[in-house]
């Protein structure tokens, strides 16, 4: 328990799966807010959410569960912020901040903003940040920590409000970045999106083949095939909204991607091995990048154990 | 130091980067053979060789290297295997296993086959195991436990030789697997080159986009993309030779990797979710065989550390 004041009085996290339930952790583990309200569609989910403690109060009613809420983040899938939003719209305290923690900010603009009340402050949040693992049971407190949490609100957007729920962030040990939605999905395209999509469509290719069986797939994965295979063992109802609400980014960049892979592939059929070494050699710089800031650990092989075990 | 005899009396192994490292750091702990020989081409890695205390004997000499060994295995790059069994073929000891650890098979038996005497037991080997880093410092003596190697020797190879250099392998903690070289070579291109390939080239496109900075990818490279960048870190040489080496097959899994890309691409553009989901539920059952079979951690995000540190 932190010694600051609490940032809200009562925060209300609708959807609690693994976002939402190390948001609800976390709160709790820093005193970000007085009443922690949980709230899912899914009586199964809140049962479970009550067996966790991980929340003061746990309904599957919306409309109750965002009364008198400082904060309303909803950590739903993609398909289901609007319904959500019109749901909750009429029960919004004035002056509450509303945010999100989606994949593709530009739908959720799109879909929210249209239901949202004036006198709500409208900050569509996404923290860069994840695993594998899904449901209330996935989560956990530090899942934040030293990770980045894009802020795309409207230009115009309060700036009390603002201040409030990045320093929210923050305690939850997050660093703030703020651009527009367009920009926000652009950058996920490259970063997360297509990488999904590409581990997912080689597990795929792997699968289908006749001439090796699954079993040799499995047994010699450790060569590189299964890195992929986490982020291809991601939510699937998740990814598939990912990509049909983040359509012309995610095709500008898969564009891209095939362009690039036909030219190496062109060069291996040719026996250009320059061009394939100085691409390699080039890419080994941007690995170094992402562990000199942070956002990687530089064990090998990530870590993962080698000893008998 | 294990109580069990020695397999080979004089082990040596050519060519010490991570490979080769890791196989004398190893034989040295399980007590594997009376006396270690390493040979490198370069005097500055046989001087740190020296300095970590790895072998008994090193050396750049690489006919002195082999006299009177028991079992050679050849750690060097793709492209070198030919000319390093032409120079160690005079002093090869009749009866000794000849081996090697290179990533394509069908190159590397066409390669050393021509210049191998009789009375010498070839049994070409891929230990299927490795990290992003290389060198002598990289090695270390677990990097083979719980791991396959595969050996495609020819048909009538010599029993005896054949068992003992199992049991060694065995010994250093893998299981050890046989086919022929021809499908060892798809197997690892499905499983091993083309992930690597495609991972080399997402990491280059996101590098040249225009519209995302370089500082963007890499600040929320958490999304997905940084389990891409640590195969694209593997060692440039290396892989160009890989590719350059094993150009059917990668070609031939390449192919269906891009048309099954591509109907992705299409589901995408026309908005059709359920091909999407159907594939991204089917490559989530892939993943639960890797770890159900030790082939990799259950934690989540690879055991990444979360908390503060």
């Amino acid at each position: 328990m932190s010694d600051a004041p609490f940032l809200f009085d009562r925060l209300c996290v609708i959807g609690i799966g693994l976002i939402g339930s190390s948001i609800l952790r976390a709160a709790r583990s820093y005193g970000l807010s007085r009443t922690l309200v949980a709230a899912d569609l899914s009586q199964k989910v809140i049962g479970r959410v009550e067996e966790l403690g991980i929340a003061d109060v746990a309904t599957t009613d919306f409309g109750a569960a965002v009364t008198d809420a400082d904060c309303v983040i909803l950590c739903v899938p993609s398909g289901a912020f609007g319904v959500v939003t019109e749901i909750i719209a009429p029960h919004l305290k004035p002056g509450a901040v509303i945010s999100d923690s989606g994949s593709v900010k530009g739908a959720v603009v799109a879909q929210m903003s249209p239901f949202l009340p004036s006198g709500v402050h409208f900050i569509p949040a996404h923290p860069v940040a994840g695993t594998e693992h899904s449901g209330p049971d996935a989560g956990f407190a530090e899942l934040f920590e030293n990770r980045w949490c894009i802020f795309t609100p409207a230009e115009n957007i309060d700036a009390e409000a603002l201040a409030r729920y990045r320093a929210f962030w923050e305690r939850l040990g997050s660093k703030v970045e703020r651009m527009t939605p367009e920009h926000h999905d652009l950058v996920l395209a490259v970063t997360s999106h297509v990488p999904h999509l590409i581990a997912y469509n080689i597990v795929g290719t792997a699968d289908d083949l006749e001439t090796v069986t699954q079993s040799e797939v499995i047994k010699f994965s450790a060569g590189g095939f299964r890195d992929f295979t986490r982020i291809a063992a991601s939510d699937p109802t998740m990814w598939r909204d990912v990509f049909l609400n983040n359509k012309k980014a995610v095709l500008e960049v898969l564009g891209r991607f095939s362009e690039d892979l036909a030219y190496l592939q062109r060069a291996i059929r040719w026996g250009e091995g320059d061009k394939l070494f100085d691409l390699f050699t080039r890419t080994r710089a941007v690995r170094r990048s992402i562990i000199d800031q942070g956002q990687e650990t530089a064990a090998p092989d990530f870590g993962r154990p080698h000893g008998k075990h």
